[in-house]
């Protein structure tokens, strides 16, 4: 049954294909009594319209795409749900691509993206990506483009972020204030505008608090679980370690907890830790775990929001601004401070 | 510059606008210097086929579906990357389409889909997935369809699964050897044909070890934590409350964990729990967790694998069977026995 064309709905019906389709797009050329007949023996068929020609005359795909570099990452996969509630409700589909943290499939994607394919775009760039080159196509009006969390801040349009540099200012305090010294700041990007604003955070916390920065205490993780813990381990096992770590990204949660294990260091005793985390299984960690809890859901709301105002405006080209919606702290047992 | 036509070609060239489109697809009819001056100029000018046209004539879009209940779950999140791995190596691009859990999202998916956007599809159905109608027009040869973990049995294709009744089995043994008597079992479905097989092994273990069943001790669970939560504190504040719980998927955790600290239940003393899981986090949770771990990424790899060789030979109709990849038990601190 699948295969029912306009070509066999004509015959069927005596009519032209033009007349066919003129009647399933409701024109005003065709009368009441045809369309109806033509709906009926459609609808009797299951006759499926074939989007590709639909697009080509409509370019209208009822469809959006949303880049992002993985879900298997809990702000992302939060963030997605808070997309696709408005999509569903305005009658779209989301199309997921994954970048998997690589340039060179975020630009493949964003080609295959310019031609036409989906009506609007979210994005979260890769840990890679420094220039912006390859938005510009998309960014100059052809279709709605949105980013969020991991901006491209060369890219006029909307930009729906957190506070970063407070979030990263405020989990720092909280260690000196716990009694740290000595916090580290584990990084996982040079380039990353989110990742900047967190460590700007971590310094001007120091500075306030008194406490020169040491280099040595800003650490630049990477992708891969063995590497990272061997990192953290150097890091641990250092004669002056750090007595506490702001973690700008939630998989590096695990790693922490089992190196300080292997070291014999007790949380939050020995170390204090703070992670950048959406995990449900935070208050379950032993111990339960200090969080930066970004707005996931909310920001992914947005985004997808902004973008489907432009889509119901026609007005493709997004007014450049940042739309903040602030992390918060959540204090758990991961850094109580000794009495 | 994104909107170069081959109507723009054309002009430049002083060719017909289909010379241009046979150069492009490299046809017999245009000579060699000509496909030369054609390839250059789209080059230069950043030139992008329009892929439904393509798509139209071709029928190839370079592209295949993944529709799966939800990503906010490790075992589908990881699959995903076993999927990818082997999509990018075939230079195709990899839609994802997530059902969250609902049958009348997963029939409009399908619709969509059944009108040729992709060149395959790879499915895991919904919890409220009862019937296979809605896959009959893909599964009868026009798209080539492969299910992994959450199966639709009624339809005739590819179906790459783990062992489930073993797991459901072995997880049941491993609780009453470690001294449980009164194991529960939290489930999810009673139509997700992995969730039976995982009740009937839980079953046959009681069975076989002497233990009789007691249908109190199957609980029904659901999609909302708060109510997961609800239904596990009363299953737990009975007075013959079980000393042990196999839960039959990773999201029920948190709320298990909770309820135990708010119960004054220590785990693994008082309640023993293993989890079907592929958390990064199981390892430092307070206690460790003991899970049945699912191969998700050789699923995901194997689904794709299946799928492209079906494209490649051009067979769409998938041989019906079931490839079947075991998952193991890892024993950590939830489930240690008393001494």
């Amino acid at each position: 049954m699948g295969n029912i064309t306009i070509r066999m709905l004509a015959k069927e019906l005596n009519l032209s294909t033009a007349a066919i389709s003129k009647a399933l797009r409701d024109s005003h050329d065709i009368s009441a009594s045809t369309k109806e007949r033509v709906l009926a023996l459609a609808a009797k068929l299951n006759y499926v319209p074939n989007p590709y020609a639909g697009s080509l005359r409509r370019r209208k795909s009822k469809t959006i795409a949303v880049v992002i570099p993985e879900v298997a990452n809990s702000f992302f996969s939060i963030a997605l749900n808070g997309i696709e509630a408005v999509a569903i409700e305005k009658g779209y589909h989301t199309l997921i691509y994954l970048t998997h943290e690589k340039l060179a499939r975020e630009k493949a994607i964003l080609q295959d993206l310019q031609s036409g394919r989906v009506d609007g775009v979210i994005v979260s760039i890769t840990l890679e990506t420094t220039s912006g080159e390859h938005f510009r196509a998309l960014a100059s009006g052809q279709v709605p483009l949105v980013f969020f969390d991991r901006v491209c801040e060369e890219i006029e349009t909307a930009k729906i972020i957190t506070d970063d540099f407070t979030s990263g200012y405020n989990a720092t305090s909280h260690l000196i204030e716990c009694g740290c010294k000595n916090p580290a700041l584990l990084s996982v990007s040079n380039s990353l505008s989110i990742i900047s604003r967190r460590l700007e955070g971590y310094r001007q916390a120091l500075a306030d608090q008194g406490i020169k920065e040491n280099p040595a205490n800003i650490i630049l993780c990477g992708n891969d679980p063995n590497e990272n813990y061997a990192l953290i381990q150097q890091v641990l096992k250092r004669k002056k370690r750090p007595d506490g770590i702001v973690a700008t990204i939630e998989n590096l949660t695990t790693e922490i907890y089992q190196v300080s294990e292997k070291l014999g260091l007790s949380i939050p005793q020995d170390l204090k830790v703070v992670c950048f985390s959406n995990l449900a299984t935070v208050a379950i960690l032993n111990p339960s775990l200090t969080t930066i809890t970004q707005p996931a859901y909310e920001m992914g709301k947005t985004a997808a929001t902004i973008l489907f105002k432009a889509l119901e405006k026609k007005s493709f080209l997004l007014e450049n601004e940042n739309i903040v919606i602030p992390s918060s702290l959540v204090v758990r047992h991961s850094t109580v401070r000794e009495l």
